[in-house]
């Protein structure tokens, strides 16, 4: 007979929080600024969720994972000035590279050429804003449409505008940089619930001022989620993936990997969708709650960092932007440093290129990757040092990126589940906010709400 | 300090099979037969998963899973034999009532009003059948148009073939009692999988010879599992939800909740594609299988059974069968004993219908049953003596039937990892099968294959 094993160990607290990204880490900061005390459960062996840093030379930070804030993101501004975190902007100036039909143009050549595209997907865009404005970011199945736009697909909605096919790939370039999935995989009224948590179309699409990715953090996006576990100190506990979740009377008991139990009367699950669904509830999960967490699939995101010696595109007059039918990645930023340093091309490959050229063999891809860097910026650009790279569906407690989209009737039939409580379970997870869901801000936003509700929850019950 | 508790039980075997659905079953009884030792975990307190019949009174069986099976299912008719177990052919002399274009009408008074409409549906199904020919069952994502047909819904392209608004809504009802989700979820490739692996639509759709649902078990569904599970004794462990898979060199782990610990080399796992998802692997599984279990959502399917003195309504001509675009059934079936006995009516309440009437209170639901059925079967159909419901996406070790289809780009993306071994784990569950995939022939087709790979595999280490 096999010795017995160790006693499990049981953490006591009022509120158990599942997951230490930025939204339940929020949470945690919440509750215990009420005076309740918390346990936040994280499956990883690091805080962060998707935000990840590395610290790739002395200095020199990738973004593996959540890189910018934007001008409206006033809740993230607000944390990183609170926790000390200085703020730089994107660099922008320049010219952005465009290969579309058939061949490369720069800035104004591309705009001289291809105006009328242009114009045609703006009109898109604000037909889009339009629409948007119509749905309640708190219900969007509520909208005076939903029944039509949740029947069709991003993608119809955009074959049906009329567009030249240059001005149609345009748009799907844009949109996948957001959704990260081909925009055939995501409804319309989920695309529009996406542009109205974040303003308008401009807000979500844009680089320059108002738009979703203006600043980032001097230091790494990763210090937040860092600051945030040492204030919370050993009440954050790292390796444990939670399990189980079990609701007795007013007692909730939470379970992980490994044995170890927390304790507590309420839980915030802090994690995307599809990862709360995978655990097990007892009692049972309502249906329709059961049958939502399986179909917000989380999307494809890859991101390769090029690295060069310096960013020499900057003297070209480029600000290492560029948009491409042709890939492998369709959009790219400039990712360097604030204070000097390396040349970083940062590469985006998302929705469908994550899923084909993502699983190329690396050397296949980078040898894609360099080609099309030379074709935009020269043959410099053929050359880099090194090529980082991170794929989220590959990290078994994140299982993709950026966030999550449910696709046709998903809104209609199931949305009401996505942050509605289940007693004391409270749900967390930047795809449950109302304010840039999907981005940072959506995971305060989110982490915040949620830890009002625990904590009324705990003041009803004495 | 607490008291350490029991020692885990530990059970040895070569082949862990988790869930005891026919697949499973079916998936250890052949490792059985094959002289290898095996262990079956099963979540529930019963075998069967989706089977699941229930004996309202002594010798009348509502079937709340799986019904029926079809003239080319020969796995399961073979099946049947082998276990002494009688079909009977399913009620089908009379009418069908249509309730479409705001009236009621039968049978040929139907067609004779609208036989343009039918000739029109039926064309569509002729093209979806020269379409599915293109198509293989083992590797959809290759068919010479996937990348076309994988981009566009079920919905999208029926939109698009000119029917009538009539004849529309008799194919979406038709296709809905299929796939048991709106049209607009699925690809019009998972559609045409669907169709490959069954045959033709005719084979799909039709109740008559050739058909998918031409007879019925004598005694009920559920004896299948119960005898199959029965000749692996205890080798069929009940109450053990599969939590974690451990693959260690040449030993497979496999940890339920409560303790219990299953060890064997090859391991099984016969579940619908979201709840294999839901397990923990160590080491974790590839991206692809990992988000393609995020993309198979379970479909959603209510079933009413009203039951009545007497079959009534055979004797005005009709055969129980209505297609209705009011619902809440969009259709019913006669679903009396083989030697007589009450009345039996099945109300199928499939994708919309299951989450907008199948959530309504019951008694609401009742109400509009009754109106449903005296409206096509007369007055006395409105007086049921009992209504009897299941409801799949509720039952927590199941949560949606009848299958699960991937959405636009699901096939093309994430197919080839459906039914691909990842060392020691093979995939079983009838959403595996190439041949009636969503069938409890379905089951058998993918169980005996998972089986012989797992045999296979255990050749090799000897």
């Amino acid at each position: 007979m096999p010795n017995p094993g160790p006693s499990p160990v049981v953490l006591e607290s009022d509120v158990v929080v599942v997951g230490a990204g930025l939204s339940g880490l929020t949470a945690a900061r919440e509750v215990r600024r009420a005076g309740r005390e918390v346990v936040v459960l994280e499956a990883d062996d690091r805080v962060g969720g998707r935000i990840l840093t590395e610290e790739w030379a002395p200095g020199v930070h990738l973004e593996l994972g959540a890189q910018w804030i934007g001008d409206t993101h006033h809740r993230m501004s607000a944390l990183a000035a609170e926790l000390g975190i200085v703020v730089h902007d994107q660099f922008e100036e320049g010219d952005t590279s465009y290969e579309l039909g058939g061949r490369v143009l720069r800035g104004d050549a591309f705009h001289r050429a291809h105006g009328e595209d242009v114009a045609a997907v703006e009109r898109v865009l604000r037909e889009l804003d339009a629409m948007a404005a119509t749905v309640d970011a708190a219900a969007p199945w509520a909208a005076p449409q939903a029944d039509i736009w949740d029947r069709i697909t991003v993608g119809q909605w955009y074959d049906a505008q009329g567009l030249s096919p240059l001005a149609r790939e345009l748009l799907e370039i844009c949109t996948v940089g957001i959704l990260a999935v081909p925009t055939v995989e995501v409804s319309l009224l989920g695309l529009l619930f996406n542009v109205v948590t974040c303003g308008v179309t401009a807000d979500l699409l844009s680089e320059s001022e108002g738009g979703a990715q203006t600043k980032r953090f001097v230091g790494g996006t990763a210090q937040i989620p860092q600051r945030l576990a040492a204030e919370l100190g050993h009440r954050v506990v790292l390796d444990s993936p939670v399990q189980e979740i079990t609701v007795a009377g007013e007692a909730v008991t939470v379970r992980c990997r490994g044995g170890l139990i927390a304790r507590g009367r309420q839980v915030i699950v802090a994690l995307a969708p599809t990862l709360a669904g995978r655990i097990l509830y007892d009692p049972p999960l309502p249906a329709v709650r059961d049958q939502l967490t399986q179909r917000m699939p989380q999307a494809s995101a890859h991101k390769s960092f090029l690295v060069y010696d310096e960013p020499f595109w900057r003297d070209q007059g480029l600000n290492g932007q560029l948009i491409s039918e042709a890939g492998p990645a369709r959009m790219t930023n400039d990712s360097c440093m604030a204070d000097g340093g390396p040349g970083i091309i940062l590469a985006f490959l998302e929705g469908e290129s994550a899923r084909v050229e993502g699983r190329w063999p690396a050397e296949r891809r980078h040898d894609a990757l360099r080609a099309e860097m030379a074709r935009h910026f020269g043959p410099r650009a053929g050359r880099p040092e090194a090529i980082v790279e991170g794929s989220w569906a590959d990290k078994p407690w994140i299982r993709g990126c950026y966030n999550a989209n449910p696709g046709p009737c998903g809104w209609l039939h199931f949305g009401s589940a996505l942050a509605t409580p289940v007693g004391p379970i409270k749900w967390a997870g930047t795809e449950t906010a109302v304010a840039w869901s999907g981005y940072m801000e959506g995971a305060i936003d989110a982490g915040v709400r949620a830890a009002g509700e625990a904590l009324e929850s705990l003041d009803g019950l004495g």
